[in-house]
């Protein structure tokens, strides 16, 4: 099964790629930007989903400070 | 409006970050991951969602190598 699983820094947690992409909008026209957070996108193909959250514990995600969300595309949807 | 960019590697591009983690998944005991690709997240609020593809081509993306996908939650969803 295809999965994709956002990686964020949690609330609160400095971002400075976010920090960066907000401040260059702007220089490059692109007005009205605010809170923008940087993160991951892993796309893979799952024979067991069941045991994603686990593999974000334990290499997708660095728990202490991000948080993680897992989206399951079925019949390739 | 929120909204969401998904960027990732263009298939034919080389994946690094997607290789290192298809091979540390099996080492850590989860079978059955094949597929992966790493890409980037990112979230923005943003006042004209219309100018996202173009953010995209010029900051968020690099379009030679890397293909983006623009997602809108409307009312919060």
């Amino acid at each position: 099964m295809k999965a994709r699983v956002l990686v964020r820094p949690k609330a609160g947690i400095l971002d400075p790629q976010g920090a960066a992409v907000a401040r260059a909008l702007p220089a490059l026209g692109f007005d009205g930007v605010s809170e923008v957070r940087v993160g991951r996108l892993i796309e893979l193909e799952v024979a067991d989903p069941s045991r994603l959250p686990e593999m974000c514990e334990r290499l997708l995600a660095n728990p202490l400070i991000e948080d993680y969300e897992v989206l399951l595309e079925r019949d390739g949807g």
